[in-house]
């Protein structure tokens, strides 16, 4: 197996850093798009694990990342605890219901992610056996706060005032439904695990939304729970989009990495990240993925200093958040290869060199 | 006239901080919804100079700021450039046509504020009679890279991934727009200044889009063009929202203060405020605006905890972004009462004296 991502989880001297790409499988690729065609809707796609499968692994080859990231949504968790969604077209999730009563969040039930959630564990079991060991599988779930933001509000949403006034307003039932979240999703997690993934990872979308005070008193309790009842299973990231303002109070978590989005100064996350009270943490990203729409030069230069700024070690080379759709896949694969021929600074041919 | 505000932006010692609400004109007051149906849609009410400058003063009384903001829209620059739009109730601005081609900039003209933008330099007038020199009028224009998205994609995006590719793709187009926009905003500001508003602000909304290296490299010198070519008119205040990565970068503009979302560190932006090329910037901002949605004892250990952290001098208290349409009025008057009642946190009795 190809174990750079591991190797470097491990807290290992690496070679080089290793790379893969948020939301690496999708519409970027043409592949993707004849699968999903045969499979009808988004949902019907993630929902069968062959097809899941095939999407999960098509990366591999079409960028050459050193790990597979499930085809699955953050969404599936919400619906397994009894709050279903549809995925409509160029619109995003709507959820039917949402909770904003405790006679509401008191029709959710628990989670039993062999039940609930039986076709994510099979996808995993499939994408496992037909990747032959080539490379990793990354499991992931959404953050509680994530998740609540979409609970509450039932779409996306700029701000996501209702959540937020949730909190405000009625801080049991916040309280009550964070903690639903969090139980579910620590099953589902332990789920993927026990199923084989190698790697897992948190996505809290939405936590940029909130102030630092808020997320350390009223969430962070919860990321820890679940982080801490994670521990020692396998490697976790916490991806935090838009949380730099708290980094440093997600670094006291007992995770593995800590995701930053493009918006974070490397060095100072850097700094943070070998000061973190449990022990260095590695960092993955944070390439502004706009960057790969520019031309193979440039994104090859930008990639290049990214991996300056963050080091070669205790680093995970991805983007600051998914590939937009609109990508072209050369692109990718030119952040990719930017990547693996990585050489530092000063060993460089710099452009005015003769 | 109640000269706080000019006081404080003048650099003199205040007994508290003054106090304004960003879109403290609108909907969370039954008084606005009123004039509002009447007036018939948004943008009928902005073009009605009587209505606006109407709308514009109800906060003073129904709040008690210290500043009236003129009741207007960043989106009447576009259009006064040849970019109509139209303001879809629950759904947003939509441009029919957009900014893809040097072709489509061509077809833009330059702006004749007292032309193209009368409706608004006849609303500053008929707002600064009826004022009757209470309290300053602020104006306020979209910063160039905010204009720009809209421009670009035609419609809010949680992304702007539109707008992001033009500036990679294109770099010459993208930078003639730019120039464009920022011209005719420098105009329109020169006009708002001749009319009489005794203070600017320029809102880049969307800055939180782009890395430090991107706003720094394309959008901060047409920045530093804008407030350059209105230096020594009025006091201009620049709020970037979701750009505190580069607010030290900000604070080089010749600008008067620096405004703050509830994600930037208090003390940070205080210290690089204080030490700021041109000399200490004031901050205005920047209580997490989702608090007015708790009691007003909240409110008010909040606002009293954000002035501990910012300092009475060089601060202008606000919130940090505009007020949400459904907070409720009284909550909106508790957060400037709490600013009026502010003592040091050395001074006050705290709930655990006897």
């Amino acid at each position: 197996m190809n174990d750079l991502l591991l190797r470097a989880l491990r807290g290992e001297e690496v070679e080089r850093p290793p790379v893969w790409m948020m939301r690496q499988a999708g519409r970027t690729l043409p592949e993707y798009r004849a699968v999903r065609a045969e499979a009808g809707g988004f949902k019907d796609l993630l929902m069968n694990p062959n097809r899941a499968a095939e999407v999960t692994i098509q990366p591999i080859e079409a960028y050459g990342v050193d790990a597979a990231i499930l085809f699955s949504d953050i969404l599936v968790v919400p619906e397994a605890m009894g709050l279903p969604y549809n995925l409509v077209e160029k619109v995003g999730p709507r959820f039917p219901e949402t909770i904003r009563s405790l006679a509401d969040l008191n029709r959710l039930h628990e989670v039993d992610p062999g039940r609930d959630l039986k076709y994510v564990i099979d996808a995993i079991e499939v994408t496992l056996k037909e990747l032959q060991g080539r490379v990793p599988l990354i499991g992931f779930a959404g953050a509680p706060w994530t998740l609540f933001c979409y609970m509450v509000e039932g779409k996306g949403s700029k701000d996501w005032t209702l959540a937020r006034r949730m909190l405000w307003e009625e801080p049991a039932l916040s309280d009550a439904l964070l903690t639903a979240i969090t139980k579910a999703t620590k099953a589902y997690l332990h789920a993927q695990i026990e199923a084989g993934v190698h790697v897992v990872q948190l996505f809290d979308s939405w936590a940029g939304s909130l102030s630092r005070e808020l997320y350390v008193q009223r969430i962070l309790p919860h990321m820890q729970d679940l982080v801490e009842g994670l521990r020692g299973r396998v490697p976790l990231t916490v991806f935090a989009k838009g949380g730099s303002h708290f980094l440093k109070d997600l670094a006291t978590l007992p995770c593995t990495a800590l995701g930053l989005d493009w918006q974070t100064n490397r060095q100072w996350a850097r700094r943070l990240a070998d000061e973190a009270p449990g022990g260095p943490k590695l960092l993955q990203g944070n390439l502004d993925p706009s960057t790969l729409y520019a031309n193979p030069g440039i994104i090859r230069a930008e990639t290049h200093r990214m991996i300056d700024e963050l080091g070669i070690q205790r680093t995970i080379a991805n983007l600051g958040h998914g590939l937009y759709p609109d990508i072209p896949a050369d692109h990718g694969r030119a952040f990719v290869q930017a990547v693996k021929e990585y050489t530092p600074a000063t060993e460089r041919e710099t452009t005015t060199s003769v």
